[in-house]
């Protein structure tokens, strides 16, 4: 495998293309209700992102006869990266579509694949970082946006969270592949992993991938964080006040963190808006070890359950049916 | 009904005097964990109160057979407000029992009875503000004790939930004798009232009273109020640590508050951790009134539910049977 | 003094009716900054209120040549106590002008009256509780609005603070005539009263009251109260962002509230952004007194300083010099 | 350069070595008013870590004659970096000494060495994550031990702060052999670098490195960080109530974060308290440059300032003048 002097790697989470059915109430929802902000509008696809997010966006919207996730995508860690992990999927053989730069506002040249599982990645280096408006600009040269422009205003994208109906394979794919360190994952009696939170970087995951009876390729959720644990509970006021329901606040036992889930109406994604948890600066971490019996923690440390498992959680409590990545 | 050149009045909800089956589990619940400080302990009775309540106790904890609320106290107005409050109650026929300076230690001159849906409730004036040991006392000249010593560590105490098996006649009383507004309710199809907050001071209520099936005279819950938020979050935190289930964190529509219930282990005491609210300065306040339809609005506005009604919750979630007012 | 059955009560603080040199500038702050939401518009007058003020407005806005304070109201607790307090002060020689109902957009008949200080008092105690736009409403029906629409979004007006050359006479008119009770004070070396938090309600101020060299009947302060010490910091972001200059986060020892000072720069009125705070519930309450060297920790227990007294902060931190009434 | 397969890096800052000339006062501070948990005591040495750091100790503390830094260290990323990072260093003329595994209770082998500027630095690997009595332990698996025992709780160390006569040199230093990379910066009219904040993980700075006009190789402070804005206005609450004067709390514009300033007042030390904060993620980051016009944004985007610069604030506010590193 000494192809390269380096491996290629992944520094990031970068952003998740939704297609909406109903692309304005989806709009309504990213837009004002949860406050993202708009970077621009082009062909059709709303390019947003969070006040605290560096890059052109985080989330673009577009709409389709069916809501569906477009991709995900991963930004690598050096320019040379994105071919070269072409390079190392074929060799895997998988094959790998060459996307210009420009494609996506505000992107270089990128790569798409379906991983095994089904579900369509993207990787990127180039992103601009878009001028600000004077009116929309902080004050602060290390941050992109004004914040509490409206809605929950969160700070910046944070994860994706899939299902598919043979987890371990999945883990093992993105851990040898491409490269992400599992976390924390939840073993079955059979010694399956059924569950895992995969990073490349301190976050405790940038990417979950959870067991599913039937969903080979989809997405559970995606995340957005916000800084402290108390714009959860500004969060549930906002959600109630427009009408929306959603399961939390609670806090999970894996990775610590608060949440709330709450279905964007238009496209049928489910969100999770997440703040605090803990970070892994170790470089021997050890991968934490959740059984079934002692699950129910890991998922729920505290607060309104989101299920059994997530998995349950996503096809009962907020009905997220619809949503695929191809 | 002139007997008096002002009619007596109630000032504020004083303490709870708590009987339990198991003294020490109570007194680690509730000076460890909720972190209430010692006045005093005499006679077998432990004397406590939260950092920032101004009076000599605001519960009170001692062994008894069977776990049992012994009375809930009220500060009157004035002094002769004590004595006032006898003569009106003789005359609406209800027996009084006159209770000597100092068998609450700390306490004056009060008098107990019980009211006719058979909760006994004391009321007293005189109540001394105990000398405080320097390590013990706050810096600041307005404030009791200093916080944050141990555990949840809330500010003061806030309310009482009563339960009964006809919330309507109890309600009655406690506006026509003791002087309590409604300042919300719940309303049956057939107009009676089913719950209600009631209050003196600004707070929406001192005292709510629920209709529980068979319960005649039972206490639903006692609550300490936190200041903030996020005090809750951490709450939930230190609960889950030292292994106690607990029913929360949610908001209440009907108050506008944050909930956590957690029941004391000892006595089986529930308690209710509460933070925010709205205050009603509104001297022409209209009581707001909740249906059936809305009711569950009214109940949880959010977050981890307390039941259908809360009276239910209270015989299942959270296990409160034993705990009773005579 | 036998001439009414009750004494004529106050009940609480309605509204502060400010004139602004600079009314646009003034609307932005108020309405754009702060997040006042406007629950009419007539003759010129803006009338604005918080997301949790039940009243029609608690804050009056209208162009004028001379930025100043028009009046301060309370509304009294009976609606025969505003002709009795028109009876009580005229018996004190006080000049009292009855205003029609409707002069203010949603009030009943009121009194106006300038106190012996000089600064102008109005009294009312019928207000209109308005209809609200379904889409501005709150789901919750004890709920007035929708909270978090914009800007900093405080819940509801607190209190107002005002200056004067002699503050021991003016303490003594609120607490003799208009019936505020005392919560804090300072006292100077010679024993004369040098600044007072007097209260009402069970707020430690509805009005405070402090000594300046110079100004005979100023206004040093409106505020605006916050659910929790975050939102402050949340503010602290918000008027950076604005380009704002304003004075904490801090916490005074009087009153236990976290406090940011930011002047409007259409009116030169400052304004305090406040949360958290302690309550006074008991009758009995023996007035905290502080002394000249005690008064620093009691201004400020910890956070940007105010100024050694708040009333020289006006004059320098925040630049406060033109609001006054008369 | 190709001595080695790969480079040695350093993943994160570990711990700092303090010697306190009065460790009784030292340990109250630490232990009992930031709430630091003891994981031993041998031969002398305090190890303290806070309740979500994974490694043994994040500060040491022994008593000592005079008052300072004995070392900073970092843990590398592979076992072998220890010894690459001691040939790097040797061949850029720096004298390195050995340290045998347990001579730090927990540790294994280790590397000491002077860095040009002169503060004294270890680099280590191997480090034993300590067994925790049950009743300390948390309940979750991925959180060594239960938060909030006692005062502040801290949730984990964050960075160093350092000072030097020439930042320049001392930032190249750290970014050429050491491998920090530089996030944010201050650069004089003379194209100077007075002021750097680096790392090596996502956060802004793990090492701060500032001007001093006269302290060659001086610790500025040390940074535990804490998971939500909120605990720094309790942590005020808690330094107030323990008659401890401090700076803030407050925000940097350079990285985003909370903070408040105390010193410890057995060794001087200071220690800054830290919450929110940005995360960088990209690997293609551009360092932020701030101006000497702008520099003040930077510094205190709001709240209680911390002196013009912070190296002055250190001399000054804080009174840290006795901790070094040798």
């Amino acid at each position: 495998m000494k192809k390269f002097e380096y491996l290629p790697e992944i520094a990031k989470l970068g952003h998740v293309a939704v297609i909406s059915a109903d692309l304005e109430k989806s709009l309504w929802f990213f837009k004002d209700v949860v406050g993202l902000e708009e970077t621009a509008v082009a062909d059709g696809v709303h390019y947003l992102r969070a006040w605290g997010d560096f890059e052109h966006h985080s989330l673009t919207l577009q709409a389709g006869e069916e809501s569906r996730v477009d991709h995900i995508a991963f930004k690598t860690k050096r320019r040379e990266d994105v071919n070269n992990f072409a390079i190392l999927l074929e060799d895997a053989g998988i094959d790998v579509t060459k996307v210009q730069a420009g494609t996506e506002k505000g992107q270089g040249e990128a790569i798409r694949f379906n991983i095994p599982a089904g579900h369509s990645f993207e990787l990127y280096f180039d992103m601009e970082k878009p001028l600000v408006e004077k009116y929309r600009k902080s004050v602060l040269k290390n941050q992109p946006l004004k914040p509490w422009n409206k809605g929950v205003s969160p700070r910046r994208i944070d994860h994706v969270n899939t299902v598919t109906t043979n987890a371990g394979e999945m883990v093992k794919f993105l851990k040898d592949i491409l490269g992400f360190n599992i976390r924390e994952y939840i073993k079955a009696p059979n010694d399956q992993i059924v569950a895992a939170w995969m990073s490349v970087t301190s976050l405790v995951h940038d990417i979950a991938v959870m067991t599913h009876p039937t969903d080979q390729h989809g997405l559970h959720h995606l995340a957005y964080w916000s800084e402290n644990a108390q714009d959860m509970l500004r969060a549930a006021d906002i959600l109630s006040e427009n009408g929306l329901k959603f399961v939390g606040p609670g806090k999970h036992g894996i990775t610590q963190a608060m949440y709330i889930y709450v279905q964007d109406p238009g496209s049928g994604v489910l969100l999770e808006l997440f703040a605090n948890g803990y970070q892994i600066f170790e470089p021997d971490w050890e991968p934490i070890e959740w059984t079934v019996e002692d699950m129910q923690l890991g998922v729920t440390y505290w607060g309104q359950e989101t299920g059994k498992t997530e998995a349950e959680q996503r096809s009962t409590n907020a009905g997220f049916t619809k949503s695929k990545t191809y």
